[in-house]
């Protein structure tokens, strides 16, 4: 889409802690560059041993997820599509954490789930990363590298929303394909789309499920393509092998009603199937997986291998 | 358990269509034995072509998904886990049928997810089964066979439960995951344990989107061990490479906390790792997938893989 | 409907703990006959002090919640509607008892809605009944006698469901609005409707809040009717003054979809609305309140005032 | 407060769509004035006939339900509470308007609760405002003034959201108890409160069953006051009789949880009781009705009559 793709880096000054459409641009970028993003960890970094429970350590943050951005996107328009190539994700620092925060999780109540029970105990775990490997002495057990973006939006209609939610702008989804080598779409509703990422994680389960997964400083490094005249409703990701749609919403069921009905939307649309066949192909041969079930609405990933998208006839 | 395990195979006379602590057994076998046992489809197969729709096909039809059972397990008592090893599974016939049933499916409203709206328009897709090929005209779709039980039951305790519904006692859980090489560990709550059987599925998506699988006459062959004195509260699977947990329960979030809930337990209990610690890994490696969003409650799968469970110190 | 009404007076040899279809009516009435039914409270009466705290009360207790039944009711055929006028309830003792269950409420997780935390402390409240008056001394509080039956059902159709459950059959639906005075209307679906009641409660607050009303031993009477040929979908209920539907379900919205459409229902069938008129009015003079957030599933009440009924036209 | 409040009367020049922290006030009002503010309809009057059907004459509206504001409010600073009496709302025109918007509202699917669905038939009712008399001719019904103000806000916290959504910030509720004679509290989050109000009502059945109550233009007449120092985290209201709290949250049990838990807090910080003991009065006494389950989340009222807040002791 340009001539010259250009190489950029950028290193946030301040960071943002809601999708903002009003907030001013840091970086002009095009379509095809290699555009190269610092981003801060979940706690801006507060949380770095085992000692540093999120009650002490995150008493004096006002906000959480701090997100580098907006980047203003040449040539992206309302009712265009933000594709987004995520071409690599760098660890920049050698340990991954992770903590129970108060009232925080899937596995406690909430702050809107509301029971009058105390909270869980507090308790953070340090993981050490070494090459691809990450280690955590009390659990006694290894993991493998597999980084992705907890949080990648681009700034919504009218609204300025929490960096802690996930919705039809991307935002919070924590969803593991949002991860090199995959592409996101998104909905343009703005003027240069203005994109936002953030929340950078070695790696997490399906659903997240403490609410933290193993939260890093990261640079990433992704490239943008604008879909110009293309109208999507909801996220949608691509990877070599499968197509994907990620709905948030709740309760979780709605969720899964969103992510399966924008699938079927695309299937109808660009692959040629009859609506209802669509609905056929998804229920004998459609995944459908728990990104999330911690943040402010729980994200689902519905998907289906590109394999099945060969039709014979 | 047996010194001389035998190989029963049981062809029933008629079907239950409630998991009856009440009903006869049809067969006593004991642990170790090859039972075979042929089942009929959800629809009792009254749908064959792709003219028979649910509307008229099934207007008949008192009750759906008729089960084969129950089986009494000799040695099994309340207090003790059900252990069903799936051998095998065959179709009895060489074609699986998938339906649309006015007000029942995932993305359309329902008896108690109920609108004013009109139904879905209704279409029967049948798919031809040769070897491990699964084919629809209509779609141009290839599939493979990937066969399993939709429904695997042992008797409640006092309730006689309807066989659309899965629950503590497993039932119409609709999980992939029950399937042949797998083994599924049920709670007991009555002398023999009382099993059940049915609906079994040439394949199926994640979430078995319309609620109607590749529904398929069947015999599957199975193996029962009874672990005595070990009680579980909700059912239980073990593959090769991974143990996983199958809670049940509407809205969905609280099927996915059943399952993880008893997944850390279970890593609690029998793998030594501390509560927060086996929270901790499933946050960063578990699996969460749903099995199905259409039964009278969600079912979702909670996993965690075997090499994680290996622990260092 | 009888020539001759009788008085028949109830007390039952031991209680069901299901809404049975299979168990032996322990009594036959007619139509126009004055029943007067003794019911036990939901603890079987095993708490009866401040000191009885729910967790060693009830320790023996296998189940819950006894119900006093099965009545045949004469002439009551599956497909009719059985009538339930409640004439009164009387308490059987001078106090009534609430405590806290462990993991059981609306502000506690409990065994489905399942978090890691501890269990809410325990505690138990006896109200001494004088008169109308309610009192306890650790509130401090004066509250007056509304009794209504806590469970009112009718057998399901081939199930046999725990007494601790609501549904179509009516069950536990914890809503004030059984009460005397008022007509409950419910689907018959076995020969003699097998009616089944229990759980009298002193009085309660709307959503039952954590869990366990003002629970009493009581004699209630009430007078059946049949209607013939007339089938309904779910427990309606009608007062001097409103006429309600009852719908239980999980999530709660679903119960107050099933309750309004249900209400539109009738005004459409039975009162000359048009359906989409009937949508209008309810959301314009419609009530809807929860009646239980606790149990099985949640009851919520769609009502509309008789004065509205009345069309000028 | 002030020792000479005015009469202050605001005409809005233009609309906002949402609450934003970041709007210039359009007016400055002291705790004492009595301030009169006009508001449009949820669809700015593009709806004034039955011929007049959403779909068309909502077509060219980018965002809808206008609100008036923000007024700024002196001495208001974060951490306050702002206390808005309101004394009357009077109609600016003689009718009121209902809609059915596709794939908006209680009985049909939705944006979020997403089905394959046609949806539901569009139909528009005006209804005609006679001194206290609301008739329309197609439901041959006349119903009674019983004014309130769907929505009423302060600005969040940093994100500026859609005044389509209830929250904590008060927001578009739709709860009837917002009316003339009572008084809401609001959490203060920026400097001068920052209030909205718009989308008064007619009249309006508990749950707003179809989306749209009986929508008119007015002017409210509100007398604010604030409470220095004293922090809430959802909106509280106060009628001659009841204390109220409003929670907002899906699924609706959520928003259940939230207004009791909160109500609680109340009784145990102003009113002297125990957290259990409060737990138990509202089990017994408390009220809990729907207010809408229509808007982006759904929003209920739990109550206590403040006779039963003297306690003897």
């Amino acid at each position: 889409m340009t001539t010259e793709a250009r190489t950029v880096e950028i290193k946030p000054q301040d960071y943002s802690y809601i999708f903002n459409p009003y907030r001013e641009p840091i970086e002009r970028v095009s379509p095809g560059d290699r555009v190269t993003i610092h981003t801060n960890d979940a706690f801006e970094s507060r949380i770095q041993s085992k000692d540093d429970v999120a009650s002490k350590a995150l008493a004096t943050a006002k906000f959480l997820n701090p997100q580098t951005g907006p980047l203003y996107v040449e040539g992206a328009e309302p009712g265009d599509t933000l594709a987004v190539r995520i071409e690599s994700i760098e660890p920049t620092r050698d340990f991954a954490v992770s903590t129970l925060v108060p009232y925080f999780g899937g596995l406690t109540s909430t702050a809107v789930t509301r029971t009058l029970q105390d909270p869980l105990p507090e308790k953070t775990w340090v993981w050490k990363l070494d090459g691809d490997r990450l280690t955590n002495d009390d659990l006694g057990v290894e993991l493998d590298w597999q980084p992705f973006m907890g949080t990648l939006a681009v700034a919504p209609d009218l609204e300025a929303i929490s960096a802690l939610a996930p919705g039809p702008f991307g935002g919070n989804m924590d969803v593991p394909d949002v991860c090199p080598g995959n592409t996101v779409y998104l909905p343009v509703w703005n003027e240069g789309a203005l994109f936002y990422t953030g929340d950078c994680h070695a790696r997490q389960g399906q659903g997240e499920l403490c609410g933290v997964a193993l939260e890093i400083t990261a640079k990433v490094t992704v490239v943008f393509d604008v879909i110009k005249g293309k109208a999507i409703e909801w996220p949608r990701i691509e990877s070599d092998d499968r197509i994907m749609v990620v709905g948030s919403a709740k309760p979780m069921e709605d969720a899964a009603r969103i992510a399966n009905t924008e699938l079927i939307l695309w299937l109808e649309g660009e692959y040629g199937f009859d609506r209802l066949d669509a609905y056929q192909l998804l229920t004998q041969a459609g995944g459908l997986y728990v990104g999330n079930m911690v943040d402010t609405t729980y994200s689902l990933v519905a998907s289906i291998e590109k394999k099945y998208l060969s039709r014979s006839s």
